[in-house]
Order: structure tokens, then C-alpha cells, then sequence
């Protein structure tokens, strides 16, 4: 009779080199050290649209029913809303039963693209930097992450569109195990909107090795003028082979309510609706019945410049503006972002203002990142934790910002930083 | 270069013995027919609490940071406030950042519970009828279901009571592959409360074989007189290796908000985190916000009648009273549940009285409830999809109903079977 803490009870073998979240740790950082400001984590520290927020009060005072469950793979009202907003924006018409799949949160709609997709040996390709979920996702899945970096084509002043794939490299990862690759755009950390012709690449080598293409296209809404987001599932032949993933947190500013989806042709969503089922088998029903009302309220005003999906990209258009001026003041390098609300910059020059022996991590970036949290109250985001293991060094020279926030938080930001490089 | 409709983009091997979800396919039906009373899923048709949806209003008016991200383990507010109830309940100081862990309903802590602890090849024993997600979600992590049904011990007038394990043929299917056993007291749909002597038995052979006890738990706080509710994890030796599930939806009457939790020592639940982060990251911060303050009010009234724990069980029996009665009125035999919200009939003595012809489901239950719906505006749901295939025939004989019905809705459920049963 053995004690019920031995080796029995570890995680499963796919789970075994999960590695600690760079959000479960920098989240623990910030209760731990309460910096004074926080621009590590991805959201608004404003309050979202109002009529968003009334929405939910509306649903709470609104039909009781609305406190149970709803329809398993999208509750009706916000299926429908979801399918004609997007029949609209790619020229086709969505199916909001068959091809449409509400989640908890974009996070979701990857977990479930990628387990209901990607079998034990199954190559998947992903793009350096990227969101650090699809690396475990894959693992967990039996699958072979395969990467590819995009690096910066010049030195000096940058724009996100100066980090590049090199096609020759690009094109050898393919080959006849390659089963999916993950694209982000517009990309986060780097705030890149794929041009037409990176697109065509991308689309020419999955019709060609027969290739998944899992969209994760949650910053859509928040592309600055004269970029252009461009959703390859409207490329010619890339419609059957595409999952595109979207998020009502980054749509609407509320990414606490955890709500996402995924649209695609029902053949491949139909993977998806078994992982879904299996794991969740359904999500909130008040936060899709206010997420509805609030996608109906911008489908009256699509084209109009009150629509949110244009005013947030122009309000953003300025804090990244704001940002860059300050960052470039004190120091940094940045990376012009064409769309999001994230911001990479080069913190080595500043590197002779800091003395990191007393943070222990393997990775300069992370070893900065704290140094700056704990001395002075300032957090932002490793970037080596969006890179595989062989590539961190890429992105240890590299902070990420967030600037979805109060212009006054950006102010005290700035400060932060005005003061600290005075020094 | 091959179509994207090739065999390329089937579901991994994990999934492909996936059945059809019993919810998915009776939720279509319901749609389609719109019976005029719906006794199918479980949840209320009437409103919960005042507090607990005035709690919602109030958040969606409170703080706007109540709409982003909270901790992924869990909102702060909430994790004291579930381990606050459960110190209490089983009388031992449970920590809250490490013992507790929220999820999208209690649904994807069986989820996070069973893909976190069992591996390829690994035994899991459930007991029949099953909550039917159970099956699917230990065959797609990779595990062998073992089971052993619940079988009546006597015939005329039963209560749940009189459905007990064969303690012989039980411990047979301990051996040393058995990861873990999935325990649901109070049980659905059978409505029986397990008793001391029953636990110990479970309770011993997990310690003589080092097995893991996942215990759902989700009716606990509707038990009726004389019935006791103990749980497992109080047993002496059994806390070490024992997860216990319970839900907000069930808990308060709010099955749409699709928030649920685990509760257990820390080394386990290290896994169900690893699972958690991996698939959806962190649950809704208004709705975790909301059943935390639904919570701290019960805290104040625990022990005093008007606590919706107490209040509602009293509600509940007199519903399943009324309900036990216009079915042995109109010839179903019913099982008497001691606990929950659902009740097992035994329709067979009606069987002269449909004809079932039109109907082509292998299982006579299926028939006999599609029948209902499509013929009398009826509608249950079929107890066979709680059973593995080879015991499926258990459950042909009997229909599930619910009974959290407002009393009109119960009222015109005995209409309907009493019109039926006097032609």
C-alpha cells in the first residue's frame, strides 16, 4: 500500500514539459510587488463601450432564462450576430450553426482548433514571436511544433512590416507530416498586419502540402491607417482549409468575459465542436446574450466613423504614437506596431542603467523585466517567452509593452522611464 | 496536391469513437418540436435567487475592471469565498490559491481532473448510469473505462437507496492499471446519496490500490430528509486523494453561467492547473465576481432555514413528490431520488400504449422518448446514453425526468401523461 503522493500522481505524459506560464508568473509578480504601473497583460485599464456594460445589465435584470444554459456550440442570438458580421466582411455566406463556434475566449477556440485537429506526429508550423499558448497547445496534442522566426530586414528606425519570414527557410519546413500552421495577424507582440503578397506565400505552400490554416485574428478590429487586414480564408482556395479565430474580449474591450469563437467550413469546425463538447460543452449564456446585443448595436453602424471598430483603432493610433515618442526618449528601440495594442522595444542600449545580478532567470529579457518591476514599478512582458527554446536569444533583448491604457497611465509610464534614464 | 476535404483533416485517433452528445442531439430536438413541457435537461425553468442575479446588475454597474482578466486559477474573491464554505463544511483549513481551482462549470473541472491525471493505457472505474461526459472524456485522454452498473435490490416501490453496487464484482475491477474512480454523490440520474458504509467500501479499495477518488459532488446542498450528504474527502486517509467537484450552476440555481470549481490537496491539483492553462486560461471575471458575492451572503445564513442550501431542498421534495405521484398514476414505476433534481421512471409497464415503430434508435428509451416528444409534447431524456454499450439495455426501461420545474410546469406534465394514460 503505497501513500497516495507518490509518483502515481504526476501529470500525463503529454503534459510533462508543459512550461510555467510567463501569465500565471507575471501575474503572481504584479500581486506579489503591486507595481505602480502595469503594462505587462493585455487590456484596457479603461472602462469598455458603455452600452456593453448595459448590455450585461440589461441580461441580468432581463429574461431568467438567460441564466441557464443555451445551446452548446454558440447560443443562437450570438451565432447569428457573429455569421453576419463576418458573411459581410469576407463576401460569403456563414452558416451561424454549422460554421461558426462560440468558446471560452479566443484561448479556447486555439485549444480546441489544435487538439481537435492535430494528432500524435503531426508537424504544426508556428511564426516567431508568438502568443505562448500554441506552443503547449501542440504538445499537449502529440504534436511536433515546427518554427520559423521573422526577423527584423533593417536596423535603425522600425516598423512592425520590417519583420519578415525568409521564404527559402519558410518554405522547408513543409512537408508531407506538416498539418497545420498557426498564423496571427495583425501579430502579436509585434503589432504586424501580413501584407497580400506574405499571405499568398503562406496560402500558395498550405495548398500545395495540403496544410491547415488555424487564423488567429482576435486584434482585427485595431489596424492603424494605411495598413490593411487582410483574412486569408478569403484568398482564392483557402476558405476549405482555414479555422479563423476571433475574441469578443479584444472586440469589445471586455476580456475578462472569456469569450471567443472560431468560424470555418463545418468540416473543420466539426473537430472542434467535439473537443468543445467534451471539455466545456457550453459557455455563459449571459455574456453571449450581452456580447450579441453588442455585436447588433455595431452592425447598425458598421460603416459609420462611430462604429468602435474604427474609433478604437484611431484612439489607439495615438497612445502607440504617445508610446513610441516616450520609449524612443528614454532609450529604447522600438518597433512601430501597424495594428494592436502591444508594443516590443529594444532595452539594450539602457542595458548599462540596470544591474540584473540580482535576478537569477536564464533570460535577460526576464531578468529586466523583473529588475524593472521591483526597482522601479514599472511592468511589462518578457518577449523570449513568445520564442522555442533554441530562438529565445532572439528576443532577449526586448521588452513588450502594453498601451491599451488611460492616457494618464501612459503619462505615469513615461515618467517612470523620464526619470529613471535621467539618472 | 490533394483537396482540403481529404481524410487529411478527420479527427485525431483520441476523438474518433467520440459518441453523440445525448445534450446536443436533444437540444436539436427540443428546437425542432418545441414540446410544450420540457423535462429534459437539468435546470430551472424559473428564476434563481434575487440576490444572486441582482449580484450580476451590480457588477456590470460596479467596477470596469471587473470586465478584464482575473487570476487564472481562480478570482481572488471567489477562491476565498469556496474555500472559506468547504473549511467550514468538511472541517479542515483548505488554502485557497492552492486547494481550489475554478472552472467553465463543474463540467471542465471533470475535464481538467480526468486529461490531467490519467494517461494512455491508465484504468479509470466509473459507476453506471454515469453522467455521460464522463466516458468521453477518459477515452480522450487516452484511458480505459471500467465500469460496474448500480442495479435495484428489490422490485415494487423503490427509492434510489435500493440501487446499490455488488461489492464482489466491484472489487474486481481494482487492480493495478486503476488510476482513478469517479465517484458522483448525490447521484445523477438516479438520485441516490451514498452512505457511510458504501463510502468506506469505495474508500478502502482506493487506499489498497493507490487510486485517485474524482468526486462529483455538484448536487450536494440538495439533500432531502432523512438522506445525509458525506463526502468522501472526510474519510480518514482519503482527503491526500480525493478531487471534489461542485457548481455554481447548480449551487444557485444558474446552470448558464457555466462556472464550476475542484477543491483538493495541492499535488493533485497542480494537474487539473496544467490542463486549465493549457485550454481556456482563467473563467469570466463578472460572473466569478458575482458568485463570490452570492457566496459571502450564504456564509452569513449557513445554518439558519432560510439558507437557499436548506431552502431549496425543502422546495425540491415537495416537487419531487408531486412528481412521484402523477407518475405512479399514470404507470410508470419511479425510483424515489433521496437528493438532486432528477428522477428514473420505469415506463415499460406503459409500452402497449405507443407505438414505437416510427422511430429507428437501437435503444428502446431512445424511441420511447423521441415518441414522447414528437407525440404527447412531452419531453426526458433517455437514461441508456448513461450507460457503456454493453450495459445500455439497463437502461431501455426508464425515462429521466427533471423536476426543478416551476409547480405549472409540473402541473402540465401530469396533464399531458394523465390525457395520455386515460385514452
Amino acid at each position: 500500500m503505497s501513500s497516495a503522493n507518490s509518483d502515481k500522481f504526476g501529470p500525463p505524459k503529454r503534459f510533462q514539459d508543459t512550461s510555467e506560464s510567463v501569465w500565471v508568473e507575471y501575474v503572481a509578480l504584479a500581486l506579489k510587488h503591486k507595481p505602480k504601473v502595469n503594462l505587462g497583460q493585455g487590456f484596457p485599464d479603461y472602462a469598455p463601450p458603455h452600452y456593453v456594460t448595459e448590455a450585461l445589465s440589461e441580461v441580468s435584470h432581463g429574461n431568467h432564462l438567460l441564466n441557464q444554459y443555451t445551446r452548446g456550440f454558440g447560443h443562437p442570438r450570438l451565432v447569428q450576430a457573429i455569421a453576419k458580421l463576418y458573411s459581410h466582411l469576407i463576401g460569403r455566406e456563414i452558416n451561424p450553426n454549422t460554421e461558426v463556434l462560440v468558446t471560452v475566449g479566443a484561448y479556447q477556440s486555439l485549444y480546441s482548433a489544435i487538439t481537435g485537429h492535430v494528432d500524435d506526429g503531426d508537424e504544426v508550423i508556428i511564426i516567431e514571436p508568438f502568443y505562448d499558448c500554441y506552443y503547449d497547445q501542440i504538445k499537449s496534442a502529440g504534436g511536433v511544433v515546427r518554427s520559423i522566426a521573422l526577423k527584423p530586414t533593417k536596423s535603425g528606425v522600425l516598423s512592425a512590416a520590417d519583420w519578415k519570414l525568409d521564404p527559402v527557410e519558410f518554405e522547408k519546413l513543409f512537408n508531407e507530416k506538416t498539418k497545420a500552421i498557426i498564423l496571427n495577424t495583425p501579430h502579436n507582440p509585434l503589432g504586424k498586419v501580413f501584407k497580400l503578397d506574405e499571405l499568398e506565400m503562406i496560402a500558395d505552400l498550405c495548398k500545395k502540402w495540403n496544410v491547415l490554416v488555424i487564423s488567429d485574428e482576435v486584434y482585427e478590429h485595431m489596424v492603424f491607417e494605411p495598413a490593411k487586414h487582410i483574412r486569408i480564408n478569403t484568398l482564392p482556395g483557402m476558405w476549405e482549409r482555414t479555422i479563423t479565430i476571433g475574441s469578443a474580449g479584444k472586440t469589445f474591450s471586455v476580456t475578462g468575459w472569456k469569450l471567443g469563437w472560431s468560424y470555418g467550413p463545418a468540416n473543420l469546425l466539426r473537430n472542434l465542436q467535439l473537443v468543445h463538447q467534451n471539455a466545456v460543452y457550453t459557455c455563459a449564456t449571459p455574456l453571449q446574450e450581452a456580447t450579441a446585443m453588442a455585436f447588433e448595436f455595431e452592425l447598425t453602424r458598421l460603416n459609420s466613423s462611430e462604429s468602435f471598430f474604427k474609433s478604437l483603432a484611431v484612439e489607439l493610433t495615438d497612445k502607440r504614437d504617445y508610446m513610441a515618442k516616450f520609449l524612443t526618449e528614454t532609450g529604447f528601440q522600438v518597433t512601430l506596431p501597424e495594428a494592436g495594442y502591444f508594443m516590443i522595444a529594444d532595452w539594450s542600449h539602457n542595458a548599462d542603467k540596470v544591474d540584473l545580478s540580482s535576478e537569477s532567470d536564464e533570460f535577460k529579457d526576464y531578468r529586466f523585466t523583473k529588475w524593472m518591476t521591483k526597482n522601479i514599478s514599472l511592468q511589462g512582458i518578457p518577449p523570449s517567452a513568445f520564442y522555442t527554446k533554441p530562438n529565445k536569444h532572439l528576443g532577449e533583448n526586448y521588452i513588450r509593452f502594453c498601451y491599451i491604457k488611460n492616457d494618464e497611465t501612459l503619462h505615469d509610464a513615461a515618467k517612470i522611464l523620464k526619470d529613471w534614464y535621467s539618472k
